[in-house]
């Protein structure tokens, strides 16, 4: 216990943001594809849904008290809102924020023309060229979080790389936390599929920055995504207000796929997104005041033939430059897009995809951009060479955003990419160095586990 | 020669520029990657380029007359200009012109909010999944006319689809012409690695429009490049002055490698292209005043370390942008980019780089991107898949250009893009139908290629 508060005290002691190098920041301009007049309608079919249509937040009172207690129109699990309601909840939430890592030179900024690049996230499956496609272990958690690690391109861990599945539901959270905070020291996000697992995901950053310092500092986030259309269920609003409670980080997305769960007209989708965004926001700061929160945005299209998500499609290139503009008149950090495709590995139609998906992503102006390294198979599963491959193109997506400078540096061409991709993968793992941590926090940290591990019996559903 | 004349009369009849459909239009704003500031100092580093550096004509008296009586200083080949001369010698050129085909149905409107697609031009091989890589030859270039032609996102049949290296150097010109009057009946364009094979495309167009509609209405151009950095060597400026004094086309492009043939900051490179295009374009109107013209730009990167050239490297795309704006402020139609890479096959390295090279042109508002289907290899080899690739591509473009409206059609999905692609071009050979041709038109232009053939011994360099 001794060593934990020794670093404890460290850490306190280097508060202050590190300024963010100047390669992760924008300096082009965001891509501007409506007018004024199109965004003010946008707007107004918003604010219609919110007043006229309403949202669900199902199972959760809690939630439903603080928006009747907000003033809105709460009947049943369906809340109606004055228009302008919403938009004026979201005022309170911070413009820029700074979110701290376990090593401050890996603290990175939100908002503004910052850029933020994370892996894929969420994936059961993983592959690769020799082993094929398989379950996620822990030991390809681990994996995919040292080569997050070692990709200077990548700045952020993302959160749920891939499911390990070798663990039982209710305790991997405790595994991927643990790998988050042992193998890399750059910032991530911890459990949302349960509130007690989002408490756990606290308690063990309170181990390692201490609980001071989380009080006031974002160390972590919850990815919160809505069930479109217009429904949030309570497993993502109590994590949602689990972090905001103790003043973390929310990524608050819809996913939207363009006819499936919403109406098919773009508009109309972007409009939905937009409405439903709104409304987390505005519940992390009915929490409190102030709460760290991205407003993110994930929208695609479907295969009408085969209700199939496509991806890289210029609709949702469309959809995305659209809700940027939105968000921006907010004035909140924005999260959308990565390099995302339906393929199952990294082929011709992976990197078309992938390419057409981020393009995009960069010139809406995004601040924020986790799914853009390993993503395949519609985020079924995360790749092996995929995620070098995609790294690389974080590099290039770096380049393209500082404009035009002195540059003579070119990429390595070559003639096998997925194969030089497996070649690069092995050897960053072979490569891999453990970040440093303090023995004793290690040690806490390891102890909170396997208690919490012993204190319930596994569940694997 | 009875029927020629009919058809002459009827196709005069028909002048009248049919309507371009609005999915070829560009309804998304380009964008707009300098401020008025930069702009100015680019164009500001070209004037300065032509004022004091100069630029070369080699071996091409009449064109060096032509500027020194337009009073250029003119010392040996090297010609200087007067800072805004070159400039403003180019206002004469129009600002958007329409481009007849033999099926007025297929004219198609250059410069403004147009956009035309074609194919690659220029390559010496051709590529198939079955038959792997080979030389090209007349029936490859039949047949990339024929998918060209069938495929409705290529409104532009572009020129040398592949070289036919089993014709005759001297010869292959009359070969091409005659298979793009025959097997297509869109836009297209004609020889010009020698002022008499550009006489002979002219020849050939004079019998299929008839002399005196050809005398006013563009039917034909030439694909000019620029021998950079700042030269002009007289294979290309005869061919342009052949063109021009024939009241037909001629697209300008610099083609430059960062870093090879010009100095490797982008900004230097940028302006140098300006500079470049700009004395083309004035030879031009020197020649004809109001031939229709197009500036052009081939702009791309190289690996410094084996020399190679990249694309879809995000230097390159920013180059584009920037000299896209360029263009806009000459006021003249703009062509750029394609879906470009340096890789053999329609792999996942040749669909990331087409599609990160393809996207900035879409965005920069060009107005003419041939080298958009079948391009492999940095132009080496043409590839019947990825023809059908980029082709699928092409019609994603022009969604992505009309902008938000409702959409209902999705792409078909699929796991093995090649694979299909294979299928795709063998059943649209299959399914090929020639337009149809007056037989006298037909009759006469066989005629006219065999006499051509007949007069001069073959030449196999």
């Amino acid at each position: 216990m001794k060593s934990r508060r020794r670093l404890r005290n460290r850490r306190t002691a280097a508060v202050d943001p590190v300024a963010v190098p100047d390669c992760f920041k924008r300096k082009i301009p965001a891509y501007d594809l409506l007018d004024e007049q199109a965004l003010v309608r946008l707007e107004d079919h918003a604010e219609w849904l919110l007043s006229e249509i309403g949202i669900e937040l199902r199972d959760d009172p809690v939630a439903l008290n603080l928006f009747k207690d907000a003033g809105a129109t709460v009947d049943g699990e369906l809340i109606r809102f004055d228009r302008g309601h919403v938009r004026a909840l979201c005022e309170t939430a911070p413009k820029t924020f700074t979110m701290f890592a376990r090593n401050p030179r890996n603290n990175v900024q939100f908002g503004g023309d910052n850029v933020i690049l994370g892996p894929a996230y969420g994936s059961p499956f993983v592959t690769d060229l020799e082993r094929g496609r398989r379950y996620g272990t822990i030991e390809d958690f681990r994996n995919f979080i040292k080569l997050t690690y070692m990709t200077p391109w990548l700045q952020h861990q993302s959160g749920t790389v891939c499911e390990p599945v070798d663990v039982a539901v209710n305790k991997r959270h405790l595994d991927m936390v643990y790998a988050h905070l042992r193998y890399s020291d750059k910032p991530f996000m911890g459990s949302v599929t349960a509130p007690e697992r989002a408490e756990d995901s606290l308690a063990m950053v309170r181990i390692v920055f201490g609980e001071d310092f989380v009080r006031n500092h974002l160390v972590i986030q919850g990815n919160i995504n809505v069930n479109s259309p217009l429904v949030y269920d309570n497993t993502m609003t109590a994590a949602l207000r689990t972090y905001a409670a103790a003043n973390q980080g929310n990524v608050i997305s819809p996913f939207i796929m363009g006819g499936a769960m919403s109406p098919v007209t773009q508009p109309a989708i972007i409009a939905q997104a937009h409405a439903e965004v709104m409304v987390g926001i505005a519940l992390t700061q009915l929490v409190r005041k102030g709460a760290p929160v991205v407003y993110g945005s994930f929208l695609t299209t479907m295969d009408l033939k085969s209700g199939a998500p496509t991806f890289g499609t210029p609709e949702s290139s469309l959809a995305t430059l659209a809700i940027s503009q939105l968000s921006r008149r907010l004035g909140l950090p924005f999260r959308c897009g990565g390099h995302l495709t339906a393929s199952k590995t990294a082929d011709a139609q992976a990197m078309q995809e992938s390419t057409n998906a981020m393009n995009p992503a960069i010139l809406a102006g995004a601040n924020f951009i986790f799914q853009a390294a390993g993503w395949l198979e519609s985020g079924l599963s995360i790749g092996y060479e995929k995620f070098v491959m995609d790294a690389e193109q974080c590099g290039a997506m770096y380049r393209l955003l500082r404009g035009l400078v002195v540059d003579d540096e070119e990429e390595e061409g070559g003639k096998d990419m997925q194969q030089r991709a497996l070649t690069r993968w092995k050897q960053m793992l072979a490569d891999y160095q453990a970040p440093a941590i303090d023995p004793g926090v290690d040690e806490a940290l390891l102890d909170f586990v396997a208690r919490k591990k012993a204190s319930v019996k596994d569940a694997w559903y």
